[in-house]
């Protein structure tokens, strides 16, 4: 059992033995910035560390929780599986666990989707899906080898080489350059630090983007923005099409480069630009899917068919490593034929499917489907846009932007400052458990989460703020 | 609760809604050697199908369970975790389960071996290899950019682009040649096709390396192998070793390749060239760790002392996703540094030590550090042996080779014949459950099979051949 007198010591072990993601092992083993927090358990949207210290749990342990710890329907579906069986393969057999997660996820997802292939986190849903797309115009009646990829400043599809090969962040992805493959990037269509026009979009009509051709109405014609963030992309398609297999793209947010959101209307017309140039369109919904921009899907918010969907983090409720690459028929059957033509998508992982992950995605989407329907969710959405807007009008605050339940709350001043590392453990003190990015403030809560604690979330945030 | 009168329709809905890990779904949907099998149910060694019936799990569910399915104390462990909290993030925050594992690994793992990175299957846990690799030589005082990697044919090291960059298997690998970096590669070291000596190896110190002077007493002196696999290794290493940053091999069985096994002193050969030449030596323990083997991990059998060490699927006792990268103190060090220096290691993975899945680790290397040491197991492996060395007596075999717990029984003919597939359809029939590789069986029953079961596998699969 839990031995509270063995506490002081497993932070010292944990300094022994372990290497920390994205971490700075120096500062995290002496202790700079802060001591370490061993977590406990779970309860709702909070955590307990050893001491037995409640917190917040403000990012939703790293974006991946929908309803909070312990939630009820999704401990009573895990501990039904694991009655059954914690783990058969979906190598040559099937379970029901997975069929119907897959089916339930179709359902929800856009309409054009009509397969799932599974995988066990946001960097392989998206190597599955590059190779996809790869093997899918190798293969496609008349189509030919097509190895580079639309791609974004700024964005982040994950950590394993090709996930990183489509990265657009220095930091994270320049240093091991010799080891990816080429690909053309474009523009990242955040406004705020545009170069071409820092007005901000106004309403989504005005943005809608109708190709080369401005007509009356356009957005082009009203605002200084000419859509150079899209025009960028098309003028690479135009040029390279014939070479990109696939553009990649986080809907609306991008969540890594800082919680960059994009004007209404970017989305859209970069769907349409890819369907102009027939290139596939590979929406990584790994941060905005499951309800986080406040729909399923943030493919959603504009009505875009993507061709391929990459999820996971909420797939699972937060629980357990899960993922899912959704692919369109017409992608699907490039790859049929007899054995011996060798179209198989030989891809797959030992856990693929792994059944506890698949019941704990079944309960969290039943309750999913309610949440985004009920009036309280409204009411939270409102709370955390009306705390967002307070927090912007903070001196120390560049911008607050957001999607749905994302948020990215820039402090100003020069990074190597650290102010989103100090403010979120001044956060901690009061209970509070965030993780920057940089210089921003990332607030990604639960969605179970109500007005009350979203109100009470932000005025912390903003006293943490003001006391830095 | 599960309904069996739908069961039916489950094998319907998983041809219109799902797409397979490694399966050409044409064959999946047409039933073409089979029908679609429910997987329901297990218990020990057996799973049950949605009709009831028992299959024995000869392939521990894709070489990932150790102790069969529903063992109690694995289930206790996960419940337990899961009162308490399912997941809690291990960036900028930490946990017990997650902290106790590291430390039970390091004490099983390679004595040289200090820090545990954890991450969700084996592709991440290479991919987290060849980062740290590449990351490490450009950062280590004195060193620099090494971009290539030494690489065997026949190998598999995972599906994510980096890792199919360091895989040598045709059909997997070669079609997605344009988005892969380029290393070295040279011959595997499976015997049986060797151009240069068909004569297996004798005894393990007849075969020891002695570099490039061959001594009294050393096996090339002996007999008609002259080690030309690790003169091929040398060759590279003398040559490019400046640009290579590690050698990656599956230690002692190259699994997906066809289970081709190395003969004994290849791995400690290999190590000592990596030493000569100071490249960094990889072993991907995916498949051939926990046991499976005979030792925890297969560098054992040779007292080899590698760089790092990539573990996964046997590590939660085949229950949930979780891998482990393990390195030396050395390795860490390059990455230690003010923040600002930016070498931190900037990887991870959202469900990077998911809780229950270490728990479920915890649980199940405690039963295997008793298993190994126990007088039954010895007969459990005498059994698979005895058992092997009849099946490599029917004319239809060419070859059964094993180490441990795990075999390879390559069946003679074209492989466009399918035998493999057609065995195991048949062995469906007799309650066996396989996977073959090509022409090859593959048996990797769970740890925790008695010497009885493992006759009686090993019965029905002679039957099986026999008909054939």
């Amino acid at each position: 059992m839990y031995n509270l007198a063995f506490m002081p010591s497993l932070a010292q072990l944990d300094r022994k033995v372990l290497w920390h993601p994205f971490t700075q092992q120096t500062e995290w083993e002496k202790g700079i910035h802060e001591d370490i927090l061993v977590i406990s358990r779970g309860r709702g949207a909070y955590l307990y560390d050893s001491k037995g210290k409640r917190y917040f749990d403000a990012v939703s342990s790293l974006w991946v929780n929908l309803f909070g710890h312990n939630e009820p329907s999704i401990d009573r579906a895990v501990e039904r599986q694991l009655k059954r069986v914690a783990h058969s393969t979906f190598l040559g057999l099937t379970h029901e666990p997975g069929i119907r997660l897959a089916k339930e996820l179709l359902a929800v997802a856009p309409k054009n989707l009509s397969r799932v292939f599974y995988s066990d986190n946001g960097s392989t849903a998206v190597e599955v899906a590059l190779k996809m797309a790869f093997q899918y115009h190798a293969q496609a009646p008349g189509g030919r080898t097509r190895s580079r990829f639309l791609t974004l400043k700024n964005s982040y599809h994950g950590d394993t080489l090709g996930a990183v090969s489509v990265g657009g962040i220095g930091l994270f992805h320049k240093k091991f350059r010799p080891l990816l493959f080429k690909n053309h990037t474009v523009m990242s269509p955040h406004c705020a630090p545009c170069p071409h026009n820092k007005r901000p979009p106004a309403r989504l009509e005005d943005y809608e983007y109708r190709g080369e051709d401005p007509r009356p109405g356009d957005s082009r014609e009203k605002t200084a923005c000419r859509w150079e963030c899209l025009g960028q992309a098309e003028a690479v398609l135009k040029k390279h099409s014939k070479e990109i297999a696939a553009t990649v793209v986080e809907p609306v947010v991008q969540g890594a480069g800082g919680m960059l959101t994009a004007p209404p209307g970017y989305l859209k017309g970069l769907s349409r630009l890819c369907r102009k140039y027939r290139v596939l369109l590979i929406v990584d919904e790994v941060a905005t899917g499951f309800g986080r921009t406040g729909k399923v899907f943030a493919c959603g918010l504009e009505d875009v068919l993507p061709d391929i969907l990459c999820a996971a983090k909420g797939i699972s409720g937060g629980y357990l490593p899960l993922a899912a690459t959704l692919a369109t028929e017409k992608i699907y059957n490039a790859f049929l034929g007899r054995y011996e033509d060798f179209k198989t998508f030989f891809h797959g992982h030992s856990y693929t499917g792994n059944p506890l992950a698949c019941s704990a995605g079944l309960a969290s989407l039943a309750l999913l489907k309610k949440r985004l329907k009920s009036a309280s969710f409204k009411g939270t959405l409102k709370a955390f846009r009306d705390g967002l807007a307070r927090l912007s009008r903070l001196p120390r605050v560049r911008q607050a932007r957001s999607a749905g339940l994302m948020a990215g709350v820039e402090i100003v001043g020069d990074e190597k400052e650290r102010a989103g590392k100090k403010i979120c453990m001044k956060l901690r003190e009061y209970g509070v458990l965030m993780r920057p990015l940089g210089n921003v403030l990332v607030l990604v809560p639960p969605l179970s989460s109500t007005s009350k604690e979203i109100g009470s979330l932000m005025d912390r945030v903003s006293h943490a703020i003001r006391e830095h």
